[in-house]
């Protein structure tokens, strides 16, 4: 047996997919206000990266029907960059009329889940981002393209690997930046994470892979700390822990980014990324969406080397 | 940068600790008949080592009053090791006297955590355990010390790496077979175990080393899997996530047992346990403190590769 100490990278850049990701999954709709002091005060941590909300039709997702007026209205700060999900054309229309600077694109690896999350075939998927693709780069517009269920669906179990590389082999013939790779249900384990991104890591010749786990086995900074051993250094987070996937049974929220922060900062991995006040954006989080979150830091608090600290 | 694809050990021995270690935090006295069906369930889930009470002075810890009741009344299975907490020489002659085959001892790498929890010194502790030691391998009772605070104290900050060889070696002077190194508050993150681990490792020259995380900032998990690469393979777990130190701020329960065998089964690595029967066990503990415990797969269920699964 091999005796493996770890080997991580230097620096990690922390995506922030709570506006969007966490919050589409809320019933109970948050006032525009609060979303946008939500995006203010997280731009505030030193997160240089937030997806804020999804141009998606205001029926499909009534908690996101504002993404307009949250892109308009929100004091944007120049280091950070705010992108917005787009699932159609039209979607790209709104978001490039509202002067979105990066977007981000989404397919699933699974036919039946892709079918369940936006009623079309993985392969109508990819042809509709065609136009998309070609529009946004006329625009200088940056674009990331998730890969949803990619470590497993809820309806078909194993993803093959194929199809994961197919949709990565097509997102950058499209010209896409980053590609996330989405454990959308929680079905990843570290092993799994070592062995796929072992596999795809050459494969990303034009685009920066990324990663983004939910937390609902618990597995999600395991799975993470599987990602950094493959020199994989972005990665998705909710604040507090929002977030889930409505069209996903057993879904539930995303790793909590002050979770995430903690570990990598504890670490010595650098995140430029101030966990004090992201606890305080945790735990505003809480308070908008009226529960408590999932998030273990904003309880315990940080670690403190020097002796006792009140959370 | 170095790409580290996983090496994992094939087998792991899993250590339940929630009647002891989880229970003895509880402020609600559970029912004798009640401590005693929960060990009786885990018992039946293929757990071959179970952590069951401690003999400390009643008053200390009125939850464990009963401990001569537990420890007589299991039905105990042959191939199942019920161990008990043992503080001191009067507790050893009632863990005697009781019947029981293994004992574990304790003393914490923070003078100051020593202090607080046993009041008494370091050293004096190590003073106690010689008679302990002695009159147990006389009895061939197999002892288990554990060091507590091993990877950080809420009251010291960072504990020097030395203060735990030191009783390492105490340990394994006094005969003792396995030395469980625990992270009370959970302070330790993946590099420390990493860290500590591939340093410490070879000081194990004649009792086998174990590893007991708390989940306090979510980071059990990932602790587990850097532990796994340096070919650690006893682990401690609490069934529900049940747990705590009752004279540490901040700490939470120790990690679920049932979380913990989901990651090692998931990656392929043999437990001997059955993941179902422990989700019922991890139900009915919940049931039984009259609380949601904080456990995920309890609530998020199995993965299920062939489809849709009803937790």
């Amino acid at each position: 047996m091999t005796h493996q100490l770890l080997h991580l990278p230097k620096s990690v850049t922390v995506v922030e997919v709570g506006p969007r990701d966490g919050l589409q999954n809320e019933a109970e709709f948050v006032p525009t206000d609060q979303k946008i002091a939500l995006i203010e005060r997280l731009a505030e941590t030193g997160l240089k990266r937030i997806e804020i909300t999804s141009f998606v039709h205001p029926k499909a997702i009534p908690q996101l029907q504002d993404s307009e007026e949250v892109v308009k209205r929100i004091q944007g700060k120049p280091e950070v960059v705010y992108s917005t999900l787009v699932p159609n054309e039209k979607g790209l229309e709104r978001a490039l009329t509202a002067g979105v600077k990066e977007i981000g694109l989404f397919v699933s690896a699974s036919e039946t889940h892709n079918q369940k999350n936006v009623r079309m075939s993985i392969a109508d998927s990819l042809k509709g981002f065609r136009n998309i693709a070609e529009k946004a780069l006329a625009s200088t517009v940056r674009m990331r393209g998730y890969i949803v269920t990619a470590f497993g669906c809820p309806y078909e179990g194993k993803i093959a690997p194929e199809k994961v590389e197919f949709i990565i082999d097509e997102y950058q013939a499209l010209g896409i930046h980053e590609i996330a790779l989405g454990d959308t249900t929680g079905m990843a384990n570290p092993l799994m994470v070592s062995r796929l991104m072992e596999r795809l890591r050459p494969r990303f010749t034009q685009a920066a892979p990324a990663l983004h786990f939910h937390d609902t086995r618990g597995l999600a900074l395991a799975n993470i700390l599987a990602a950094l051993q493959q020199d994989i250094h972005i990665f998705d987070g909710a604040i507090g822990g929002l977030g889930g996937c409505p069209y996903a049974p057993g879904a539930s929220g995303n790793v909590a980014t002050e979770d995430l922060i903690n570990m990598l900062e504890e670490m010595g991995i650098e995140t430029g990324v101030d966990l004090r006040k992201l606890i305080e954006c945790a735990r505003y989080a809480g308070e908008i969406i009226k529960r408590d979150l999932s998030g273990h830091i904003s309880r315990a608090g940080r670690v403190c080397w020097d002796g006792p600290e009140t959370p």
